[in-house]
C-alpha cells in the first residue's frame, strides 16, 4: 500500500544522484567509473587525525553531555565563532543570535523553501545554477527563472527585467556568489551591491549560498552579498562541506534575529536539532587546528588539478569548445560545438567508465544542451592526465557518428 | 527585514521547549533546577567509551569514506542490521529497502507530515500524545483529533466512531503503543490488531512510534502493531534516541518499497543525507557492544527510579492523586484532584526550582488542566526522594491558596 500525494508523487530522483546511482550500480559490479560527475571534495584530504583527537576531546570534556538532547537554534560556542569566522567575508555586524545551525546547507535551503514558497511563487537564479537547490524549490512549489550570466554573474539588467515582470511573486533570489556550481564564475563586487539593492526595491529577499567561498585559487576571498546587506534583504547560507568534509552535515544560515527564530521553530517540527558530535568537530577544527594550512593545502591540489584538466581539455576536445577557467570551487563549465548534445551522448561515453553532467541539468530552462559540468576536485592529476583525452576522444567520436 | 509566510508566522515555539528554555535561563544564573520535565534518558549512562573505541574503528577501517557525502537512503550496513533488529518486535517480512534512515525519528515524522497531510486533513492521535508530533502535525496544516484511552490504550469503539466521521480526511492515525509518552500505558495486543483493520477499512494508514518499547521493566517486548500489518497499512518509526543516545539523531522508517523511495526523494530535498559517523555509531553500537546488557542496566535504574518517584508521589501529593503506574519508558503521568490547574500553577512550583510537564501540553483537545507528567530517568533516586516531597507540599499549598 502505497503512499501518495501530489507533494510526493511529483518528486523525482534528483538529477545528479541518478548518476551517482548509475556510477554506484556499475562500482557493485566491480567497474570502478572515471567520476567527474560528482560535486564532491577529495576525501584523500579530509583532516581524519584532527577530527580523531577532537572525538577523544569532546567525550574526555563533556562526556554524556555531547550525546544528550540540545538546543534547536545549535551549539552556541559553535555560533559564536561563525560570528568571528564570518568577519572572512566581511559580514561583521551580526551575534550569534543571528545564526541558525543546520543539517548541512542544503537543510537550510528546505527551510527556506518550505517557508517562504507559496503557490505562485517563482524563484529567481543564475541562468546555470545548482541542481539540488532547483529541486528543493521546486518540489515546495515554486517555478524557477535563471537570468542569464556573464563573466561577472548574473547580468543585473535581466535580473531587474525579471524582478519587475514578477513582482510580488519572488520569495527569494538565490545565489552562488562565489565560483558557482557549476560554471566556476564569481559575481562583481558592482554587481553585489546592486543585487542587494535590487532586492530591496522589489520587496524580495536574496539567499547567498557560499559553500565554495573559500576554495579560492589565489587565496583571496571576496565580500559577501551579505556584507553590503543594508536593508537585512540577505539571507546567507555557509557549509563546511567543501572545506572540511560533507559527511558531518554542517551548514548555517545567517538572518535577522527575528527570522531565525521563526527557522528555529520549524526545526523544532522538522528534526529537533543537529546532531551534537559534528558540531563539537566543526567547532574544533576551526577554532584549534590548522584550518587556514589545511584550505591551503586542499586548494593548492584542486588548482594544480584544474590545470591539467584544462589542458587536457584543450587538447583533446573537439574544436570549436570553450571551457570557462574558474578561479576557485570544484568546477569547471565546458562549452562543446553546438550541435552536441551532452545528454543523449551521456551513456554511450559512460560505455568507457568515465562520467560527466550534462549541461541541461544545470538549466531552469531546460537549453544548454552542448555543454557539460566537470568536477576536477576528487581525481588525480595523473588519472585526469589519462581520462580526460579518452573522454576528449569519445566526444569526438560521438559528434562523428551521432550528432 | 523578517521573513514572513502564513506558514511559518503560524509556528511556535514547542511547549515542552519553552519549558526547557526557563530551565536554561536559570541555569545561566547558576540555579539548579530538578527538572522532571524532560523527555530525556539519562546522560549518565550513555556508552561513552564504547563509542569513543567505534569512533576509531571508524576511521582506521573506512578512513575519509565515513565522511564523504553519501546515499540519501542510509549507510547499508545500519539498513541491513535494522531488518535483523526489528525481529525484536516480530516484524520480519522485510528487507533493507523497506527502510529509511533519518536524523532522529522526528524527522521522520516530519517527511510523513510533509508528504501526507493536505488541507482539510484530521490526524487521529491518543487522546494524550507527544506534543513534539503534534506540533509537527499542525504546522504542515492537520487538526488534530484525539480518542479517549484507557489502560489498553487507544479505544477501538472511539477510534472507529472518530474515522467514521472523518472518512477520507485521515492521512493516518498517529500512535505510541509502548510505554506512551506521556501516560506510560501500552496497545493491548488484541486493539493492535483491531488498529490495523481499521486503518484498512477506513483506508488509512497508521504511523506507529517506537522509541520506547525496549525501555520494559520485566524486559517482556510487545509484538509491533507492524508485526499484524497484512495490508501495507503500517509505517514505523524507530529511534535509538532512548536507548544509546539521543544527540546522535539516528531515527528510521519502515514502509513498503514505493513509499520509501518517494520518502528518499523527499530526503534528496530536505537535508541529502544523515551524518554518517552516527549512522557507523549506531550499527557498531549494536552489532559489536554489549546492546541488550546496556538495555538490562538502564531499564533497571529507571524501574527502580519509578518505584522511588511512585512511592513519594503516593505519599506527598494531595489526597485524591491518581497516578499511572508504567511498565516501561520514561514518563509518569499523575491525575491531581479536580481543582487543580497544573498550567496556572507551574510558575509557583518553579519558584522552588521543580519543573514538571502541566497535562494539557498532551491533549490535543485542551482538557487534562489537573494532569501533568512527570519524568523519572534523568533525576537519581535520592533526589527523587528529595524533591517530590517539596513538589508535593507545592502543589498541596497552591491548592489550599489559589485553587
Amino acid at each position: 500500500m502505497e503512499i501518495h500525494s501530489e507533494f510526493l508523487d511529483a518528486l523525482t530522483p534528483s538529477s545528479i544522484r541518478s548518476i551517482t546511482a548509475k556510477i554506484r550500480d556499475k562500482a557493485s559490479e566491480g567497474i570502478q567509473v572515471i567520476s567527474f560527475a560528482g560535486g564532491l571534495p577529495s576525501k584523500e584530504f579530509f583532516p581524519i587525525e584532527d577530527i580523531r583527537k577532537i572525538n577523544d576531546q569532546i567525550f574526555d570534556e563533556e562526556g554524556g553531555d555531547s550525546i544528550q538532547y540540545a538546543a534547536s537554534d545549535g551549539y552556541d560556542p559553535l555560533r559564536k565563532y561563525l560570528v568571528e569566522f564570518m568577519k572572512r567575508y566581511q559580514v561583521t555586524d551580526i551575534d550569534y543570535k543571528n545564526i541558525l545551525i543546520t543539517s548541512g546547507a542544503q537543510q537550510g535551503l528546505a527551510y527556506l523553501s518550505k517557508g517562504l514558497i507559496t503557490p505562485g511563487s517563482v524563484v529567481v537564479v543564475e541562468g546555470t545554477s545548482y541542481p539540488g537547490a532547483l529541486d528543493t524549490f521546486r518540489a515546495y512549489g515554486a517555478s524557477i527563472v535563471g537570468v542569464e550570466m556573464d563573466g561577472d554573474g548574473m547580468r543585473m539588467d535581466r535580473l531587474e527585467t525579471v524582478l519587475r515582470e514578477n513582482q510580488g511573486k519572488v520569495p527569494f533570489i538565490y545565489t552562488i556568489a562565489d565560483f558557482q556550481n557549476p560554471t566556476g564564475c564569481s559575481m562583481s563586487l558592482e554587481r553585489r551591491k546592486q543585487l542587494v539593492e535590487l532586492a530591496e526595491k522589489y520587496d524580495t529577499f536574496v539567499v547567498e549560498d557560499g559553500p565554495y567561498s573559500l576554495i579560492s585559487f589565489n587565496g583571496e576571498v571576496m565580500p559577501a552579498i551579505k556584507s553590503f546587506d543594508r536593508y537585512g534583504r540577505v539571507i546567507y547560507s555557509g557549509s563546511t562541506s567543501k572545506t572540511i568534509a560533507p559527511g558531518l552535515r554542517i551548514g548555517w544560515l545567517i538572518a535577522d534575529h527575528a527570522s531565525i527564530q521563526k527557522l528555529v521553530y520549524l526545526k523544532m517540527r522538522d528534526d529537533l536539532q543537529v546532531n551534537n558530535i559534528a558540531q563539537r568537530q566543526v567547532y574544533h577544527y576551526m577554532k584549534d587546528c590548522d584550518f587556514d594550512g589545511h584550505l591551503r593545502m586542499v586548494t593548492d591540489v584542486y588548482r594544480r588539478r584544474r590545470d591539467v584538466m584544462a589542458k587536457a581539455v584543450k587538447e583533446s576536445f573537439p574544436a570549436g569548445t570553450k571551457l570557462l577557467l574558474p578561479g576557485g570551487g570544484l568546477f569547471m563549465w565546458v562549452e562543446l560545438p553546438e550541435k552536441a548534445d551532452t545528454l543523449e551522448m551521456f551513456d554511450y561515453v559512460f560505455q568507457k567508465n568515465i562520467a560527466y553532467v550534462p549541461g541541461v541539468f544545470f538549466r531552469p530552462d531546460g537549453s544548454g544542451k552542448n555543454t557539460m559540468r566537470l568536477n576536477f576536485s576528487t581525481t588525480s592529476e595523473e588519472t585526469i592526465q589519462k581520462s580526460i583525452p579518452i573522454l576528449g576522444e569519445m566526444i569526438c567520436q560521438y559528434l562523428e557518428t551521432h550528432a
